[in-house]
């Protein structure tokens, strides 16, 4: 199929930017003997979770049982990032193959208990990764003695198995130039819990840090293990905006098509926010994305099905029916509103569909899965 | 399937809510003679499409190859409202079964050719819009004259045939009592580019107009035959926050379950951008929803799988486990990342799936409509 002819707006996958940014992340957390555990939900797909396997990653992070799930053929080694606080959900954990060594991060007694009580009756046992607040304000115990409190039921109870401590670093986003101070507070942080829990007999096997933005500095964070870091296989406006990728590292854009240029100095594209969101960027950086060409020129306002790009700043002018290509500001939820990607090889190349299997949440696994096999 | 056994997040409708909507929706058309073609963007079902054709909506209103396929299982009388600007999405309108009376609103020749010329060849009609520009400043003419050369090559060109003119106030967003100006513009506005297409011997026989705010004003409006109105099925804490609707008429909630009372004055739920999306509101009010229960309560951040819920301003708390119902800011982006929902008649019964047959972009119909016909 050639990227011409496809309808819009669909999502595109550059394969070899893809590859490259995974050989990347293996190569930095090899260097550091730091495990790499990507999150899927990024890319939600088989091929990528196979991809980044393949290269060296040491096992997969999710989010939803439906992920666990449709990840657990290609690999039997997963971290749930995700407290299962509901009997549903913690059932679908349970029917996961039995060869899944399934890891779960949580920072309660209340989502712990059930739990370690349906893994027990299962005959199964998880892994328990105490959460705490990196800082970010989210999830995560605050203080090192209620992640004692914790870890020593995980280690008491039938079902599951303390395996150390996990916290998301969500609120380092700044450029990394002024990052230091934070990574260095964060450093300490992390050696408090790791301390306090060495001092109660429950050495922590497994310190999991994560984010895109962080991850480069990984090897500054005192004990880290591993790292969750999912974004960096796409990589998006936001995450180069922040420095923690280069341009030339942007595998992910949304093919559009120009539907109108009625209105002076403005082009409408037919992807809005169901094909890019609405998410505007953390920096205050105006727009809902920017052309992958052209990054001067935004997408200044955006409804369902309609994205209008500023062209106030540029004399360039597209044509009624003229294919453009967009990086979103988040790449992780543009990919969830596509039913498929089309990966190329580069840009004049064939496409093929990427499928996202573990995109939604119904048990039976969705559309792309089955014609995936077939 | 009880409510309290489902799991999260999920979307969930108010049936009788949903039903009553509709009724006050055509009521409200009828009184003033105006035909209502709701926009399927909100609901993408064809229960809730059968619901209101049954009760009186005109035909219906699409955005996509993929809506008008599905929606022409329960209509023939549908409107395109966006250019369909290549040729994948044409060659998908011809092939729609020829009972079908597709209007089509565009807003340039470079549109209009191909789409004729497609459409001749295949042997049928499509009736032609001239979309102009309300105010929004996205897609439609700006001038009359141009609306005239538009309409005037659609009533030369076989394989078209011009119907009237087409409009989208989404610039009219302000509390109710304070659009008469607007409105009033905005009624002259119309009525020019009617008289200048009744001088060039081509009365509009059509002048559809549409949006949830503007739609009990519709009568204000010169000339209006139908609105497109869509999002009035289920209200949103947007169109309850400008006073189109009110709370009582919200019948759409995100069903979710709290997994974290970690953090101080916050919790969080599993309902986060990929149940509820990160869209703010045009108004600035802070936060991506409410609780139902509690609209004090905001979801003051949000990521993929996690909502922040703000404590600060109560002194209710939740616990772990508990489910909770959230208001999104913008219903339709929320209903469009669900695989299907939960319809429920009243708080306490049973829910049954609402299926999602409108969702994506394949043209083979996804699972949720084979689910559906099973």
């Amino acid at each position: 199929m050639e990227l011409a002819g496809v309808e819009t707006p669909v999502g595109v996958v550059d394969l070899g930017r893809a590859r490259e940014n995974v050989e990347r992340a293996v190569a930095y957390c090899r260097s550091h003997g730091i495990a790499w555990r990507p999150h899927v939900k990024t890319h939600k797909s088989l091929e990528m979770a196979r991809l980044q396997l393949e290269l060296g990653a040491a096992g997969l992070t999710v989010a939803t049982a439906h992920e666990a799930e449709v990840m657990s053929t290609v690999t039997g080694d997963l971290l749930l990032a995700h407290p299962p606080a509901s009997a549903a959900k913690v059932d679908r954990l349970c029917a996961l193959p039995p060869s899944v060594d399934l890891k779960v991060g949580l920072d309660s007694i209340e989502v712990l208990r059930p739990l370690a009580h349906a893994a027990a009756s299962t005959g199964r046992t998880f892994g328990i990764l105490v959460e705490f607040d990196a800082g970010l304000g989210r999830t995560g115990v605050v203080d090192p003695g209620e992640a004692v409190r914790v870890a020593e039921e995980a280690a008491s109870l039938p079902g599951v198995r303390f395996d150390g401590l996990m916290f998301y670093p969500g609120h380092i986003r700044i450029p990394r130039s002024r990052q230091a101070g934070r990574l260095a507070r964060l450093s300490e942080r992390i050696a408090a819990f790791a301390a306090e829990l060495r001092q109660a007999g429950l050495p922590p096997r497994v310190i999991s840090g994560g984010s895109t933005p962080t991850m480069w500095d990984s090897h500054l964070l005192d004990g880290v293990t591993e790292v969750r870091a999912g974004t960096c296989i796409y990589n998006d406006r936001d995450i180069v905006g922040m420095g923690a990728a280069a341009p030339e590292q942007l595998a992910y854009t949304v093919l559009a098509t120009v539907i109108s240029v009625a209105v002076p100095d403005a082009a409408v594209v037919d992807a809005g926010s169901k094909a890019l969101s609405k998410e505007t960027l953390g920096s205050g950086a105006p727009g809902y994305g920017v052309l992958f060409d052209r990054p001067e020129v935004t997408v200044k306002a955006i409804n369902e099905e309609h994205g209008i790009l500023d062209l106030g700043g540029t004399d360039w002018r597209p044509s009624v029916g003229e294919q453009l290509r967009l990086v979103p500001n988040h790449v992780c939820v543009s990919v969830n509103l596509h039913d498929h990607l089309w990966g190329i090889e580069g840009a004049d190349s064939a496409a093929r569909p990427i499928w996202l299997e573990g995109r939604g949440r119904l048990r039976v696994p969705p559309c792309a899965a089955t014609r995936s096999a077939s």
